[in-house]
């Protein structure tokens, strides 16, 4: 059996991804289809991408991921496929699959890129609005079937990258971002355990116009309310407020994009 | 395998669409579930019959459609099952299926339709306030086991239709309405690309006080934010505003049910 | 065919369920996956444990319900398995299966807890803010494999337990609350029906500052507008608008706690 996962700003309210998964079980009825995530805000190719990197690690061999968050559909935006390691992904050539990319060369996977530019792979009938539905689904319902990923489109070697924030770590201080912020309100940045494990020193976070001092192990190492650092689902730094949305009580000059600040005492 | 979708006004926190999705499986587990959408407003069987309409065509034969939108439960409504063409319908007769049953008789597929009136097909306890759980789930799972519609119920010839709304082809306009308005902000109207075909002039649209004369064939073929008419996944035209959401920037006037005009230049 | 239900408080848009049926289907994929909620509000595990309770009687034997509302992750309190009659339960013992722990002891089912101790049952890495995808999961996909309950964790006997709301029954009054406001706005109390019946005598509700009168069979009954009582969908008073939102109606002052009377008129 083989499982196609779906990542799209569809929304869950119109039916559109409904039809995705009509069109891939018209072709191949043995697949297991799950839905990762169905909202994403419109055309944020950004959180598309970190939805999409948060599951990969834990699905089995030969999941195929299909994504689209497509704000160029119709356009001469490139429709791909690739291969990273042993997983396949399928989407818009726009930027979407960066992180994904990025982190099969950080693990040395081998990855392979085709356009999909085979009509025979395809919904007979092509609109210029919903590839979702004419080109991407067929085409994850074919590589499914065991169409290979030579076969089902021709090679090419530069993908759409975005630019990913940086993290800068200097003498005596790390500077990141936040990168997305969850259904709890949690803050997560682009610090990781991998950085902080660099310097060995105690350490206050600074966001906005907020410092933290508590570094905990879970949630429930501090009060209810409590504003605190901790590692997160992916060893990336979280802030988070204890049984509470640190999103909510930072307030909205904090965001996506906004700075952290890791401080170390001086040695 | 057998594959059923579910359309529904339940909302997705409660859990009411698992309980329908455990019946079924109670009854029969060699069957495949999805998601159309359980997020119709509550009651509103127009919008419900749209996206149920949405995914009709791209689901394989022998699918069976549950869709239960269902303001009359417990009252003498009657439940229904309809076989058209190729694919099964399972919910209340109170015109939610007004669009496919349209569909279904335009495109000349056989059509039938029966009474759910055999409690040998249903839950054994039966409440006047959830259908889906109690009858809609059995029958579903009874027909992908392979019960007949003939056997499923008691045929009938006059389910419910409601009005659909009209499109009106003058000799220099067009007149129409929105019909739906998707997550997107997207307004899909009921002129279809081949009303327009039938005029081969030059045409702007109008929508309450806006006219649009931009008439594209995707979105990325004009700026960001520039308000556009274009033929949506149905070949109906929709109105959208690039990159960003049509209804918002349109205001609060415009809805389900605005008019709209294609304006053809004078020959 | 194993079926897994998965409720949590996660959210749909961050891919943190996706994560677990990843996990899932890593270990086994001969498994049917279904959401039942993920929508449950951030730590609310009252809430959690109704809309699981709501679902459980409908699914088969064997079925096992993943539950994750988990504000304690990462600290001591157990994970933990149970076996209540011939279904499964996987989460964290924080009272989060009070209810179905209590309607498996009302109907006599053989009851059976284990605290999920074993890491060769686990992820191999652990992380202390996302036990859902490092232990719950897997135990779940393990005993979805045929792993026993005994064999999957270590006997315990002392669940923590939630104080449900009591129902008072005086001599011309029912004395209950709200437990559960539904997608409609219909709310659910903890009168039922068997309670009703010990009286057998005209009666109206008394919430806040609203009076009842009418009692009714089904939403239809009255017209649109109304406020009524009548019997949900598991023989529990619901205070309902007909074809509105009974909730909004009532206003804010009226939620999950909220007194409710049945008030009998004197013999």
């Amino acid at each position: 059996m083989a499982i196609i996962t779906i990542t799209t700003d569809f929304g869950l309210r119109d039916g559109y991804v409904g039809v995705m998964k009509g069109v891939i079980w018209g072709i191949n009825q043995d697949v297991e289809i799950v839905d990762i995530t169905q909202l994403i805000p419109p055309q944020d190719i950004n959180l598309g991408g970190i939805a999409l990197q948060r599951v990969v690690p834990y699905f089995p061999d030969n999941t195929i991921h299909l994504a689209v968050i497509d704000p160029g559909v119709g356009t001469n935006r490139r429709a791909m496929a690739a291969k990273i390691g042993s997983q396949y992904f399928v989407g818009p050539d726009n930027g979407l699959f960066t992180r994904v990319i990025h982190n099969g060369d950080e693990s040395k996977k081998e990855i392979k890129f085709v356009e999909l530019n085979k009509p025979q792979y395809w919904l007979k009938e092509i609109s210029h609005v919903f590839h979702g539905r004419d080109i991407f689904s067929p085409a994850a319902a074919h590589l499914a079937s065991g169409i290979s990923i030579d076969e089902i489109g021709t090679p090419f070697s530069d993908p759409i990258l975005m630019t990913l924030p940086e993290v800068y770590l200097f003498e005596d201080k790390i500077l990141g971002e936040v990168v997305s912020i969850d259904n709890f309100g949690n803050l997560a940045t682009n610090i990781m355990q991998e950085h902080l494990d660099k310097y060995n020193r105690k350490f206050f976070i600074k966001i906005d116009d907020h410092k933290i001092t508590d570094f905990v192990t879970t949630f429930g190492d501090k009060a209810k309310g409590s504003l605190v650092g901790l590692m997160g689902t992916q060893k990336d730094l979280l802030i988070a407020c204890v049984n509470s949305n640190a999103h909510s009580m930072l307030g909205g000059s904090v965001g996506v994009g906004t700075k952290v600040e890791i401080v170390f005492e001086k040695r």
